[in-house]
């Protein structure tokens, strides 16, 4: 691995103090393909800031899955690891200055995930004053597109998805979120699924022609659809799928009728999602027109995509004053954001 | 593990010879659920045998799964290995009395994968007099329910699905047989896939309320819908999925819509990939009206069952000529047919 030894560019409290460094708070997005940590300064944001409740980021740092359902425990634990490592060394931010950490981690939900992840985290930072939550990556993700305030429902569809939702009393739902084995549709992996299973229809005669096969075999260096046999079954990875998401969207895009017809098919199921969850927390009011922020998250949402104009417009249609947001600001800030606000309360109450 | 150490019982050539043994032949049939192997007799079949091309079988013997695709090669070996040990074993013949080894295992299509086999098959028969051949589940499948001769359509719906045809002329194709990842639709996988899918969708408000969710949480022993995740990505066996499809057809039986849904998309995939063959083939002409066999083999499909019944309706709807056989004889007895008629072909041809 070409990653940094853990905290092998860190300097020490001591020498941090010195230099006046203030204390900051560490937000980490524990994606199925990514794990991204940012270091967020504990002090009052610099004026004419976008972001209402939000410090400065000092530094970011990034490495593989650690959605531990996908990649295992221990492959999981050190990409959470590498990525606080890198983003306190880019910062040049010490371990000792860290007063929280908030975790949004994709395949979190029950507590025995959560107490999993806490361990991690505690043999991280072994001092107890240092506060540590765990939070689905929902939760982090639906901040960023809330400026921090947590009521809305935020779709995620990257290589997973879900929908998680916030009422303004505080109830909180989700749907979908249980990985492809369970039904999770319009998700990276889905779309990617969708798209090799079409080609092997239109190679053996159940399906039609499709331009996704010349464009998927081209992709991974294949020649033949027999050849994804060998390539499906050598590696579990759900973002080695997921990876294929920008090959359909193409596709789609130069007009190929099976390409279009996936996308199309995860617009209603991404919809579908979002709707069970509004429903049930009755985010649009008895009626469907209350105002609700709408985030979405996530590459196969991805700004101007098909995906993500379709899934606005079928879901402003059924609920009018929902704002929808296309968040493009890294989850991991928005879980900085929450720790920092955590941490800011804490604060006053200590008063 | 409970099996015996192969060979352990197994006595010797000379013990066979002088007590008349004949010399026989293996047949091995390797499914993702179960590998089995029966030992016949290299002799004319008894006059009134039912059978118009298939000596006596003396025994047989199973184990677990040898697709090395789901279960990896080692376990497959192991489970190849274990099933002709148990079989002769079982039919008191030593290794030294085996002429001809046929295997028909799921999974093996290309050149590299039966060359795969072909090696394990020789480290357990290192003479090289004994000849080996090495084919896709379904052939073996095929000769099950033709009695021996290789014409028609076998479709096989077990943990996997594939269909497979020999037209008169000895051209072949096959459609799906490429596992879960890369569209399989209709086996013993999906079904249960997609009823798990069902609870969890039931459960958070994106489909309708389903019986499924209390049958398949009694059947596994589980509380609640959202321990299925545990449940589901603690093993990649697709066998242990596919292990619910009695559930499923039960709760369809008891008038569940979920559940009978999900078995009639089923239907619609099986019938679908037939035709993909029939029609590549032209097994039914060039009107759909000529006879060719289609023999229907694997759990999803046993006798009497809704899939079984509604896919032959289809079928034979379209193709009136059709001859549809339910066939409940092993695939290692077909195997075991091909590797006889082969034997005694050799036997005429050195006379």
């Amino acid at each position: 691995m070409a990653d940094p030894a853990p905290w092998s560019n860190e300097i020490s409290a001591r020498e941090w103090i010195d230099r006046g460094g203030a204390q900051v708070v560490l937000g980490v997005d524990g994606g199925g393909t990514n794990t991204s940590c940012v270091v967020m300064e504990c002090a009052e944001p610099k004026s004419g800031s976008d972001s209402v409740a939000c410090g400065n980021v000092l530094g970011g740092g990034s490495a593989g899955s650690s959605n531990y359902h996908s990649v295992g425990e221990e492959t999981a634990h050190r990409a959470i690891e590498a990525a606080i490592a890198k983003a306190l060394s880019a910062a040049r931010v010490p371990r000792a200055a860290v007063q929280r950490v908030c975790m949004g981690m994709s395949g979190v939900d029950r507590p025995s995930d959560i107490e999993l992840v806490l361990g991690w985290i505690r043999s991280i930072f072994p001092d107890p004053t240092v506060d540590v939550s765990v939070h689905n990556d929902a939760i982090a993700a639906l901040a960023t597109g809330t400026g921090g305030k947590l009521h809305g429902c935020v779709l995620i569809a990257g290589t997973g998805t879900i929908a998680y939702g916030v009422a303004e009393d505080g109830r909180t739902c989700r749907a979908a979120g249980a990985g492809p084995a369970l039904g999770d549709r319009g998700s990276g992996h889905a779309i990617a699924s969708e798209a090799l299973s079409a080609v092997m229809r239109a190679d053996d005669g159940r399906g039609p022609e499709t331009k996704l096969t010349g464009a998927i075999l081209a992709k991974l260096g294949l020649s033949k659809p027999e050849d994804l046999i060998g390539w499906a079954y050598k590696d579990h990875s759900w973002a080695r799928v997921a990876a294929l998401v920008p090959v359909v969207k193409d596709t789609a895009a130069a007009g190929d009728a099976v390409a279009l017809r996936i996308l199309e098919e995860a617009v209603e199921e991404l919809a579908s999602t979002v709707e069970a969850v509004v429903r049930r927390l009755k985010l649009g009011g008895e009626d469907g027109t209350a105002s609700f922020p709408l985030v979405l998250v996530g590459g196969v949402l991805s700004d101007g995509s098909f995906v993500a104009e379709k899934v606005t417009r079928k879901l402003t249609e059924k609920y009018p004053h929902a704002k929808a947001v296309i968040s493009k600001q890294d989850p991991a800030v928005g879980a900085a954001m929450l720790a920092w606000q955590d941490h800011t309360k804490r604060m006053s109450s200590n008063k």
